[in-house]
């Protein structure tokens, strides 16, 4: 397979690589990037010296066509003009950014203010994620790979939202990521000295991921609700836990969740139901493709937690959209995936 | 003022230390400890080099009744024994250990899994939620400095809950904690390899400061109630953020409940009513007595975010019990907790 | 005193505030700066809300003269014109930047790449190593107040140079120093996905450090002689470690290099000799004012390793700042600056 | 290819079986523990649920022979007793531990207060620095891996000091390490809170890799010399930069010691001379096994700084014994090393 990573300079296209660098049915990877066209990728990024050389290509579109599958990792706004001109052609398109995950354009334009891609774009579109998508990825060009938060939210709330076994109208989601979130734009939200042994809640109500997740909880599992969720910034690079708390359906109990979740994602490889432990971190993901979810009823409040845990570049972006790659061409779905995480 | 500090070789211990040592009436500091009696303290902590370079005294209770002030920063199970046969002599003991906070002695002894202390001396004691209990603070002898979670969440929350603009029965609090607050012996959830890069969530429904927290809305605030509380190890040293979601009553604004807390703390110097940023953190407070506390009221989902932060080793221990001390001898609450917040 | 500081939105300006917050000689501060002038302070710095609200004040020349002290806190280029229109009127000047450091102009201007300060102007000024020269710094108006590594290296290596114990032509001098040193400005080099968890070795030879290294050792020491000098960035906010090797001279004893180091600094009460431990870290000074060096000889080398660790923002910066405003005004040498280290 | 690996709960023994997982010629891996027999190998280490469930098996000498590879990764003072038995037995033994490395008994007992191991059973061992040692690697049935700081040191100065292009008796090498160098063990020298925003120099002229350097250096480059060595902790997880100081032999440039550099190391996949950049870092080869050097001269002393880094769990751990592993079986080096460095 010939691959075109566009936005190859930012962290989502340097995930991609490092992941596509071992799949064992990519021939050739391109590096298209809108500003540092005819530079060497490896002068920009030394650790790929050897590896990737080859210039920074320009986005152009008559070449584009030409690839087996494009990858977009470009800021919002950018894919929602750079894409639809392909449908049709040959490429498959797995768009990395938020542009064409929201189905209802009037959100996308309040919650992103961009403005929204061609509706017929959209519809043609499949959201990404794998575990309870796939049918519509295998048959669709363009995917809208999903969001981090949403990846981890709805993977590890949907079998429960969607059996009844916890109350959605009364969920609250906290929500942490490491610092990788926020690309490698420096500002002063990124700025070492004040990131590094600080924790930060930002965006309070207003994250962009929030009309994604009750899109999906509506798509996979129940009626549209609003859900509550925050969003705080941890002093390290990769990871992302969400936490969520809900009211448990009267006479639920804890066994009938994790059995849930088990059924669920029997057969799936990437999403593991870890309930043995007491603890239950973000590094036991690191760098892999996993989500592993924990869940535990409080019997005082008649309440549950469920926690769920991914590397937001891996199974957050890059990770999930080579897992869709592998769908949409018929590949065993953990092709080029099978690393074992990085718990050092 | 001559202080005692006893179980001054843990984190509280140092942090009393520092703030002790430029009170402008604390004349002597002596430090007790129970294992490296007689070992020069500067030799264990360099640091303090030229500042204490006295030996460790061994804890002996004739000893201790001859200072103004004891300080007991020790593990749970300690006090308990050791701090009843002072009560009635002459010193003023405040007690960082969990073990006089609880007036429940069963609670008590379900979370700690420990022997509770004499129900008379509790009874003496006076919970140290400085803001909250200055009266009672003021004409006892026997403080039980508050725990450090608690001490932010309380903070945050008894005023909506006593004015009930909040549904204090679907109270959800996510804590997270910078690592000190697991103190200074070694081992695997302390352990750097493993916990930098890295985010956990631990003692899920089964953190002692459930029952703490459950105590002080009922002693301040309204109607004892079960609350869901969750704690997260983040990878720095110094820190604690309280998110807490609740239904906000019906009818209640945004600005209902930034006025509230406003006129509950007003002319009290350590609470700061942050209400203007739309990122707030936990360096604003670190090595200072603030607490500082924002709320956002969600209009989709009609729930407020209340976020608390205090420097988990200042307002959430060692700066809380110091400014209990002030209280105690009637001096100014202030007095030595000058320290302007290390944000850098 | 009334304090004027001017570049108080930078890192050297935030740890002047909290130093002089509590200086018992001061009585006003105000705050100084070239953009954001007319905003509040604490809006912009919310862990000062309730310290210092008042407005950011534009740079004025005739306002500048009524303060009985300015701290300067700029980049590189701009006390150089700023300051000397001063010379001769009221205030006492205290420029952390390095525009009057490097007495030969020649020098400042190829290490800089910038236009020097006139050379009357620099003339006036005492270099600001207060230990090193307290003389000149009680009797001058300008003070330059020294680079943080040639604080952490100069100290350390002074006396042994002098004294000719080591061997100054073959010095080679390798620093570390935490990430606060870059200021606050966001960049690739500052960005936290990228720095932390990093090492960096940087501006190898060609640190503009060197040339006031150098001049240091001839200025107190010795003939003056080139110096190896090389900095890391270390993924800590704060701390300078400057590890610094040199042969001995024949028949010299550690013991000799530690008496020459205690005999120098004796009743200087921020240096302390520390060779006791086997291990020597930067926490141990971390807040503080305080520079603790540590040698070594190596029998089986005949060489000696030499080491010296401050906080880059005080004694690198703005500590020893103060400490020579207390010394232009006759004052305890440690007004002020008697905060215990940060160990935790 | 039947693997076993000893040791198997050490940070040595999981970056490991992370290697080795996708190696395309291992079948089949089983670890051993002196420790934890019988457990579930996933329920100590969650993060290789679904990948290692197996139990953790106990040492067992006759089970050992029927391995075709085995690994030890274990303290000093195991593998000197629990490997020569082996000697002449079916597996190829691989041993990550110092125990025989130093090929001089009394120089391992002096610096590792262990017994050493038989001397027969040293001369039949190889030394694992792959670069420098393929021919005997090939031959032999025991190698002796190198430990992390000398590898990163003998790879950077090697072909400079054997072409005698700098001064080998004035060697000054500063070596730096993440934390993952000193194990799993918890202890105060990795506690987080003590390690975090922290660097500390530690073992100086006294760290048990000196004699390891001097011998590389006598084996493959020049006369025997002592070098002055000293380590750093980093308060990171991974990661080794030696920054190496010599005067350079008269009238030799810059451009020499690259090509030197570049000519030994031609055709070798792993070592890359990096010398274009300005930064140069320990991220760019995060995660794999590569060694990248950097090399610049200072006309104004005369002095090289040469600098390497290496992920020291890969190229100082486990990458070179996997990579040594690959020469014994003669298949390519690389098998199962081409994992791209995770820069983020």
């Amino acid at each position: 397979m010939k691959i075109g990573i566009i936005g190859a300079t930012g962290y989502g296209g340097l995930e991609l690589l490092r992941l596509l660098h071992n799949h064992p049915e990519v021939e050739q990877i391109d590096l298209f990037t809108s500003s540092d066209e005819g530079k060497s990728f490896s002068y920009k990024f030394p650790h790929t010296t050897n590896l990737y050389d080859q210039p920074l290509l320009k986005i152009d579109h008559d070449q584009l066509k030409s690839y087996d599958v494009l990858f977009a990792s470009t800021p919002a706004g950018v894919t929602s003009r750079l894409l639809p001109p392909l449908i049709g052609k040959g490429p498959k398109l797995i768009d990395l950014s938020g542009d064409f995950r929201l189905k209802d354009t009037t959100e996308y334009e309040r919650w992103y203010k961009k403005t929204a891609a061609p509706t017929e774009a959209i519809e043609q579109s499949a959201y990404g994620l794998t575990e309870w998508n796939s049918q519509e990825i295998r048959n669709t060009q363009l995917i809208a790979n999903p969001g981090c938060y949403p990846t981890a939210v709805l993977l590890s709330l949907l079998p429960l939202i969607k059996e009844k076994l916890i109350d959605a109208t009364a969920l609250i989601i906290d929500a942490k990521s490491g610092v990788s979130g926020a690309g490698n734009t420096p500002g002063p939200m990124t700025h070492f000295s004040e990131t590094n042994e600080n924790l930060t809640i930002y965006k309070i109500h207003e994250h962009q991921h929030i009309p994604e997740i009750e899109q999906g909880i509506e798509l996979f599992g129940a009626q549209k609700t609003p859900v509550t969720f925050t969003t705080h910034l941890i002093p390290m690079t990769r990871g992302i836990m969400a936490t969520s708390y809900a009211p448990i359906t009267s006479g639920v109990t804890e066994e009938q969740l994790v059995n849930c979740l088990k059924e669920t994602y029997a057969g799936r490889p990437f999403v593991r139901i870890m309930n043995e432990s007491t603890e239950f971190c973000t590094k036991q993901v690191a760098g892999s493709n996993y989500c592993d979810i924990h869940v535990k009823v409080d019997p005082r409040t008649n309440r549950a937690t469920i926690i769920s845990v991914i590397d937001n570049l891996v199974k957050g972006a890059a990770g999930q959209a080579v897992q869709n790659m592998n769908v949409q061409f018929g590949l065993d779905e953990t092709t080029g995936l099978t690393q074992v995480p990085l718990f050092i």
